[in-house]
């Protein structure tokens, strides 16, 4: 183990060697400079500040976003204001959005300081930016742009690339954006369409030199959800969205890297979510403490459900000190029904979240689900109940059981859809609580049916 | 239901007849068509196959991979094949390849046609792209390339691009790719860099114009795995990766829209995975016993390590006639073991995929695990431990639970981090088998740990 941990440290320190031997200091990505230096910190604080003196300001302010929240700190006493101030300038508005909501959380002042420092620029673009709710698309675009008039000849709109480039304010250019007069968004043409023309020529008419709706804009609105925006780039293949107001005013873009990190963020969301998980809460270097609290209060809405479906077994007991066979078959038509019902219920999440399905859908879904969970339910009932049968030899008994899985599992592929398309109805997120609803639902419909019969029956 | 379906079947119609009488067909993107396509069939046979018949070949062909078989069947009865061979001609080699093997699943034959109908270039580069693994990087790439020699001048690359252009064999285009004479890739330019240049200048010197290594190119091996290619994309923020060989030589682009769609389905297929889900079975128009039986083979599983749980609640059968409040309380130690488990298990499994962690971080990782689950443990030991003493009115009760809380919530954590690391590290898919794995370990040392403990101590 020590042997792992001395290799970690070790290559921590030679990659950062070679980023600061670098002459332009870009061995490193921001996310790797972060990786570095958390190894480093917890190992050697000695080294870590060493490090952190040594290494530029701007491969720190790059990283920053990337950071822990602790490390950012150690960052913040050591970089002078002004020095961030100017390496914060050089980053896209979102970018510096991003930069100084993560410095905030740490130290509001020094936030604000920054962001008086900033050109007025950068500050309305950035309040602009602020304004919008986190699930809109105002949120993830950025405002610094390439785009021309309509009456622009290229060579003019190629000698703006040239200004945007030299301030070094905007990265990935793929398409200019072409605006009338007013500023609304007209088309959109590739960079490699666009240069492939004689350069004196004018933006309208190579519109005009090629197939009708050929440089089409697809955009989105600065109000439209998130999921919109994802959901436009993997239907069109797009690198690059324009982002326009209610009157069609061009006002910024997303690239295709802020999709990439939303569509991964927000699958391991959902996956923690259905087990009750907060991603927040699951860094390395969070608390054990951090992650057990956010854990339990999952934990906790459980052991009230099981508590419940102990109350509901202990109507019974009568019952089950009749026919033991009672208390050591039960789990299997619980477990049973619990797995089938989340299956349904992970398969409708997922397809609610990609949008392959919406509340309209409910009762297609619902018959779906029920048929699948009825065949299989079928299934399982005669062989549980044959194996009940010959393990007890009571007839009866497999009879019982038979039918109570049958119950349960038709049961479990109802509330496997039906509880997160309700949540998503009434606009909860179906990944967060569906799971502990349908457990419950299952658990309680399992035990009742089963031991109810059984009582009924055998009794 | 009539009515939300007779809207579905009007909305379809109504994109279908804008995309046919739109000049230039492309009001709808490929997945659209196969959407509304798909609505029609279900409906209305009649009208279904009149839509099929007016739509353009080119759409149809393009809508093609994102079609369900029974579709696609129909399509390849109705267009000719010299249609559908003009039409493949003008694809990338990567969605050639796409829709011959889609083609090669219904009509065997069907696809050799086509396929010896291309150009031997277009031959060539799909049984290139056909020999690298479905997780190789390789089988991910495009090979239609814009590159350019270092001596070139920016102005042979425009002529060459629009020589590309013109032969519509490539889209999106964000880079050109500066090899040497043996074909080694050296630099990878952004458009935008190189179109601010007097064209007259070489590509070489266009790199010795800018900052040492601001174009050294990131790329990726032909044989890397498509993980580690995603991995480069977030990183850096990439629009296009390149490829190249054993030797450095570039062999094709990987861009960021087939990305998207490995990230969206390779989350889908964790989601699934993890609940015994089979993503391939689970399109709606797969049939309910499809479905079923993939979800089933799970369940049996599921169904074999129940009854095992049984057996061990069998042989306690006395301690349980005696003392019901154990059949009462053993749900609560089972479900909260489990749970406890497959939050640790969902935490590492994702952050594998994430490539956050790997096997020899396994002692870290399960120390953590084992530090979160042991806290709640404890909570949720004195929790139950109370409860059941004030419940049953048995002090003894109260301990024995507490004491199988603890071991089976310590255990949980251990085993969930334990199975996932160890299925990855033998190179088994961990989402798979591992909450099958685990809810077998937390069922048997819950109920064992739960009933022995009470066997000993209370009679």
């Amino acid at each position: 183990m020590n042997e792992i941990l001395n290799d970690e440290i070790k290559r921590a320190k030679e990659l950062l060697n070679n980023h600061i031997n670098d002459k332009n200091n870009d061995e490193l990505s921001g996310v790797d400079v972060a990786d570095c230096l958390r190894v480093l910190k917890k190992n050697n604080e000695e080294e870590y500040f060493s490090y952190l003196s040594r290494l530029d300001v701007q491969s720190l302010v790059y990283s920053a976003t990337d950071m822990p929240e602790h490390i950012l700190k150690d960052l913040l006493t050591i970089i002078p204001n002004d020095k961030l101030v100017n390496v914060t300038k050089e980053l896209e508005s979102d970018e510096q959005l991003e930069l100084l909501e993560h410095i905030q959380e740490i130290d509001e002042d020094k936030a604000k300081i920054i962001f008086d420092e900033l050109d007025d620029n950068d500050k309305k673009d950035i309040l602009k930016l602020s304004n919008y709710d986190d699930d809109e698309a105002g949120a993830y675009m950025q405002i610094e742009l390439f785009k021309a008039n309509l009456n622009d000849s290229i060579h003019q709109s190629i000698q703006n690339l040239k200004l945007l480039k030299e301030s070094d304010e905007i990265e990935h250019i793929f398409k200019l954006f072409a605006v009338d007069e007013k500023g609304v968004l007209k088309y959109a043409i590739p960079l490699s369409d666009l240069v492939i023309n004689d350069f004196s020529l004018k933006i309208k008419d190579v519109v005009k030199k090629n197939k009708e709706d050929k440089f089409k804009a697809i955009f989105a609105h600065d109000n439209d959800p998130i999921e919109d925006v994802v959901a436009k780039f993997h239907e069109f293949d797009l690198s690059v969205l324009p982002i326009v107001d209610s009157k069609g005013v061009l006002v910024g873009r997303i690239t295709t890297d802020d999709i990439h990190e939303f569509i991964q963020e927000s699958a391991t969301e959902q996956i923690y979510n259905l087990v009750g998980v907060d991603d927040d809460a699951e860094y390395e270097d969070e608390s054990i403490i951090k992650a057990s609290k956010s854990r339990a209060f999952w934990l906790l809405i459980n052991l009230f459900t099981a508590f419940l479906s102990s109350a509901i077994i202990g109507i019974f007991d009568q019952t089950i000190q009749t026919y033991v066979a009672l208390a050591i078959l039960m789990p299997i038509v619980a477990s049973m029904g619990g797995n089938t019902g989340t299956q349904a219920l992970t398969v409708t999440v997922r397809r609610l979240a990609l949008g392959e399905i919406e509340f309209g859908d409910a009762k297609k879904v619902i018959k779906r689900e029920i048929g699948i969970s009825l065949v299989n339910g079928l299934f399982f009932a005669l062989i549980v109940g044959i194996v009940s049968f010959i393990w007890f030899k009571t007839p009866l008994l497999g009879i019982v059981i038979a039918m109570a899985m049958l119950i349960n599992l038709g049961f479990s592929g109802l509330f496997g859809t039906f509880i997160p398309l309700t949540l998503k109805k009434f606009n909860i997120d179906p990944a967060v609580g569906s799971s502990v609803l349908l457990t419950t639902a299952t658990d309680i419909i399992g035990f009742f049916s089963f031991l109810g019969l059984a009582t009924w029956i055998l009794l």
